[in-house]
């Protein structure tokens, strides 16, 4: 079978979600459509999963829901999560039955999240300084696999375990792509571990980054325990170009790097499959703010810079620059009243 | 037996260990002694242990070194580590021989880590408000239990594996240890965890949580992921007021609540076993800095910080008092050219 030739036309998979997910998704897609323009048409089909979905219809996503979303060339998904006092959503049902299941069942083993801070943007930081970094979380492996249990559940003699599994097969691959990152960036490498704690998993990855490092001598790399890294990420930021983790570490980190750079309403990120076996899925980093929800309060930036990861990632970077470029301008311009999220949409399409 | 009377002598184990933890530790017992003054006695034992002393004689913390650390009131680590890239330390053989090897054996269970910005000192927030806030760390559980392994080493086969261990006794305890530290606060108290992820885990967290948050009414709580409470700790550290948290989590917004709040100089820690059983250790929480070891430019204001840890254990709030007014008063007067590490001791001793 052929391969499609995306760059004339995207069938993309629209997962609004749930709250603020539901306002900065059609931002993103009609920004995506006016940077296509001509140039390749798009179709986009939506799907309802989320939180609201699962408490209407008892759905989270299905067999043959994973089947429909495996046909689409990307997927691009806003938030999901509901009221977070709500005991039916407890647990993480949602984030682990569709976000996570969706990474694990399309071997989303790159979780890409770059970190600029945009001229124009208020950093919390006195001196951020020129933060240019992208954090290459991996995505199926470590603790998030769900692999732990608990006995005596309830009772005072309670024990409960959280695994955490890690495979030369999963870590090297992620390890080959952040350098291949680093190749086409500044060429700084930075692992991110716990290796004095966590010292069999600490093992295998100073290893294969080791190895990997072997076969980039023009790459230079360093280490650093998480909780030092954390403490770089604000005193120091601009010192990162590529930082390679783990999944839980790269999540605490990501989040970290939102806040530095000025707002989680910023931060964009892929869950990509490099082989291609499986869509992509792109999202912004923020979750579904039920509290600011419906009222045309969230900036939908974050979600329209998803779209960039999601051009590049099908091979159309003309467009994605013009977009990021047009993110660039209105940043640089924000000043005055807050806007409503059609608004910073429609702002960002006039700057194309 | 009768319990011995701290209050009018202490029995002090002192551990140096390596680089700058020999220079901060002798301010840190000079300034002690200053403080108690008359008051109290004070008897220490000096300890050669860490990396320096493993690879002089082969020898980290033998069970009879173990026995007569036992049989002092307290203990006063400075910090443990050689050069990162000596291959004869690596995995962390030191933390954990030593620092990990302690605060299992001894019981720490809580670890103890507050952070304050002081008048005068300069964060690296644009706005860091009134913060004033201490996290209550589990130390004994989670993943630093130790409990892992791996198969097929050095092969493209390779699985590792960490197990994060939580038992309701553990949990229970550090939990009712932190809402009283939370009733002599401002009643306020945070549970950070991941449990949309670490389902096992966070359920065991919040349900004991939940549990002891009925015996304390007037304490008001709340939850955070430990992702979303890195954003916080950036962009409004002034709202928390007592984290309880796991492990690891801890030791991540611990490093980060350090640097957001002026520098992990300041940052002063205190390994307790609350029932008393084992001394309890009070350590800065910065790392041997073998970079800048020996040239007297480390900062001992942690080091000092920690003593205040110290006496408040030992049940002496009063020359506790006067090393942190002592602290305070030299960190609002601090400018002009950097101190030598005897010179900020004997500033503030100078104050007391
Ligand atoms: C919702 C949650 C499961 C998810 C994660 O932990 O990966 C989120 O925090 C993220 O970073 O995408
Ligand atoms: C040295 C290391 C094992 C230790 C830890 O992870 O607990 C340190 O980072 C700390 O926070 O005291």
């Amino acid at each position: 079978m052929e391969p499609r030739d995306v760059t004339r036309s995207i069938d993309l998979a629209v997962i609004p979600g749930d709250g603020i997910g539901r306002e900065v998704v059609p931002e993103a897609v009609e920004t995506l459509r006016a940077a296509l323009g001509a140039d390749a048409a798009i179709t986009t089909t939506n799907y309802p999963f989320g939180a609201t979905h699962y408490l209407e219809s008892g759905e989270i996503l299905s067999d043959d829901d994973l089947a429909a979303l495996a046909a689409h060339d990307a997927i691009l998904l806003g938030a999901v999560g509901g009221d977070p006092r709500d005991p039916r959503l407890a647990g993480g049902i949602i984030e682990r039955g569709l976000l996570l299941r969706l990474r694990f069942a399309f071997d989303h083993y790159v979780n890409l999240r770059p970190t600029r801070v945009f001229p124009g943007v208020v950093s919390p930081l006195v001196r951020p300084g020129d933060v240019d970094f992208v954090v290459v979380r991996e995505g199926t492996e470590g603790p998030y696999v769900g692999n732990g249990g608990a006995i005596r559940i309830g009772t005072p003699a309670e024990i409960a375990t959280e695994v955490s599994l890690n495979t030369a097969y999963g870590v090297e691959r992620l390890v080959r792509y952040a350098f291949e990152v680093a190749e086409r960036r500044r060429k700084r490498l930075t692992l991110v571990h716990k290796t004095n704690v966590l010292t069999n998993a600490g093992a295998l990855w100073t290893r294969l980054v080791r190895a990997e490092a072997e076969r980039h001598p023009d790459v230079e790399w360093d280490y650093l325990h998480v909780d030092a890294a954390t403490i770089f990420l604000v005193t120091d930021p601009a010192r990162f170009d590529v930082i390679v983790t783990d999944n839980l570490f790269g999540d605490i980190l990501t989040d970290l790097a939102g806040a530095i750079s000025g707002g989680i309403g910023l931060a964009a990120s892929g869950n990509i499959n490099p082989d291609g076996a499986f869509p992509s899925m792109f999202e912004p980093v923020h979750g579904s703010a039920p509290d600011i929800a419906g009222q045309q309060k969230a900036d939908p930036t974050a979600a329209i810079l998803s779209t960039v990861l999601l051009l590049d990632h099908l091979g159309m970077p003309e467009p994605a620059r013009r977009i990021e470029a047009a993110v660039a301008t209105d940043l640089a311009d924000r000043a005055g009243a807050p806007r409503s999220t059609g608004d910073v949409g429609d702002a960002i399409r006039s700057r194309l």
